[in-house]
């Protein structure tokens, strides 16, 4: 049996766009285990689908294909990547969808696909999730060899991350992506949050008007309707709003909203 | 091959949630055939979860396990259940969801899922679905020892079913689903119908407005436009409109909308 | 292994429906590998879902049976079809979702399924879906015969399609169906299209409003935010906006948008 193909794409799910993938993949390799991660990423989004990929790959099995198709430069000279990092494949174009989980790892390989015999014919100036990037993923799914997908290419596309700003006793980050629940998921992530210093208690501002005193440890800590902050189930400090979205209550704006995490003396 | 996986969330299509699931399922048991039933449950909608779990748990393999996931109390007390009735193994939180589908066997087994070997490390306070459901359900689709999960588990939450009334001659139930052709679908079973004295016919009355003086096998019977009630696929008395959203014509409300079916004589 | 069996239906991914249809899949053959092309059809969209299809249906392996189920007649006396044609298989209703992919292939065999064998019983008067194609795609998947489904059936519903006209030196078609981009996407094939003269090269008119004067190969040939016209990766004629929805900055209609294109001598 050959291995789990992951998807992540700005194709939405009602037109043929993410069908034609599958059919390419299975047509090349009957036995992969095909896995939406999502088809839903807003148009163009590379951020978006960079954020999801770094949130979810680690969990599916070593050797799975993740492939990640958000391409408005499709058919210019962009190169197509593939990679190889922590036992993972990683395949898509290069405009930094793949760098927040390729950013993770110290030690990768990266390709640039040039390898015509694997690519559908004709290539189509428009779609290359179809012909480049899906039979890409079905070969190393059933375990080609890695090498022969074209030339190391080291000069990969990183996606400029909204930096968390460490000060005296305190971090600024931002929200950067907002869930289905409203839930605000900043870049905060645990590690960080856990340097400062905590004996005090901690203090998390949100935007200009909201301040809440505790970082609680589930959403049913708070009262309906209340606001909190906890680290979601990625490792990020989130803002949520108990059985509401807080997007909405909050007015949480992704890219925007600023969030402060203060040690309290 | 392992057996089946069925998933009702409401974590969306959007995110990251559904696709670590499924990642963990997968890393646990590569073989298993995991099917989305839904994850579009509006946030926290339990009676939700529950009926579509109700109509369609049946049509699948015996042996397959079904994880359903809306978790508002996640990291609270409330219990995760891992449940066997009819053939099949129901694996969630233990505040209702499961409980129409469970409702329908008087043998069952229930247990409270204690095992923290099949769990996640660490676990996440606020994702149990990742960390403790997904591991339970690969386990049970590989065929794991059901006991081992942790203790019989009799006390269970049952959801509040809106319950039919049988008057004299009459029945009154109330819209409780819309889906998604904005069909009305009330809780009064076809069993339930066919008690009813019908040799004079019946009327259907919905809301304070509308009266229906029979009722139709299929919906082309309707003239376009022309409102009708019929028994539905999944045996339940249902509202339509033929070609247009019964729930924007006759503004359905779910747990609201009276359906009364009557019989003449 | 059984095949692979694609769904195209108008169902929504928010309720049990296609859950029920591939609950009853596996329950036939449990090795089936399901692809959801799209459930996300408008209700009763014919043309859509027959455009999908044949848009889709031939990147699968040689073999798959392509399942449509849009099917507002159902329950009436529309027949139940089963085709072969080009190497794959197709189930769907009679009323022309199926039509445009057949119609692709002079030499076809089209069948009324009417083997009670193989319907799930009781059968409902309106979930065909489940109870008689579903278990149709099942069994043609596993290898069943075909000619034992029925009776041959020669006389199965054409959808009218929108003609392209071909005038002195221009084709005249128009937007059939725009994509989750807000891409319009028309009738115009790319074959069509090359019968033009083009030395003077070509020139695209959209509506009453808008006139490009070429095509392009790549979307990101345009600047942001401007007007473009190129053949798509489905081999159609297409008009976009780079970065935006077309459907929006020209306010395509589907079916009306009319989009000439024009020989330059």
């Amino acid at each position: 049996m050959a291995g789990v193909i992951t998807l992540i794409t700005d194709f939405g799910n009602s037109d043929w766009y993410v069908a034609c993938m599958k059919g390419v993949i299975l047509s090349r390799e009957a036995s992969c285990t095909i896995v939406d991660i999502t088809n839903e990423i807003p148009p163009g989004g590379l951020f978006n689908a960079a954020w999801v990929l770094r949130q979810s790959f680690h969990y599916f099995p070593t050797g799975t294909v993740h492939l990640v198709v958000v391409d408005p430069e499709v058919g210019t000279s962009r190169a197509a990547l593939a990679a190889r990092a922590g036992g993972f494949f990683f395949v898509g174009p290069d405009n930094g969808v793949l760098s927040l989980a390729l950013g993770l790892y110290p030690e990768i390989e990266v390709r640039s696909i040039q390898n015509q015999e694997i690519m559908l014919k004709p290539l189509s100036p428009t779609f290359h999730g179809r012909d480049v990037f899906a039979p890409t993923a079905a070969y190393l799914a059933k375990g080609g060899k890695f090498s022969s997908l074209g030339p190391e290419w080291s000069n990969w596309v990183r996606l400029q991350e909204p930096l968390v700003r460490l000060g005296e006793g305190f971090l600024e980050g931002r929200v950067v992506y907002v869930d289905r629940f409203g839930n605000g998921i900043t870049n905060i992530a645990e590690g960080e949050l856990r340097t400062l210093p905590s004996t005090g208690g901690l203090k998390v501002l949100v935007g200009d008007l909201l301040t809440l005193d505790s970082l609680k440890k589930t959403y049913a800590e708070a009262l309906p309707g209340e606001p909190l902050a906890l680290i979601g189930s990625s490792g990020f400090l989130e803002i949520a709003v108990r059985g509401a979205s807080a997007k909405e209550k909050l007015n949480l704006q992704v890219g925007e909203t600023s969030v402060v995490v203060q040690s309290l003396t």
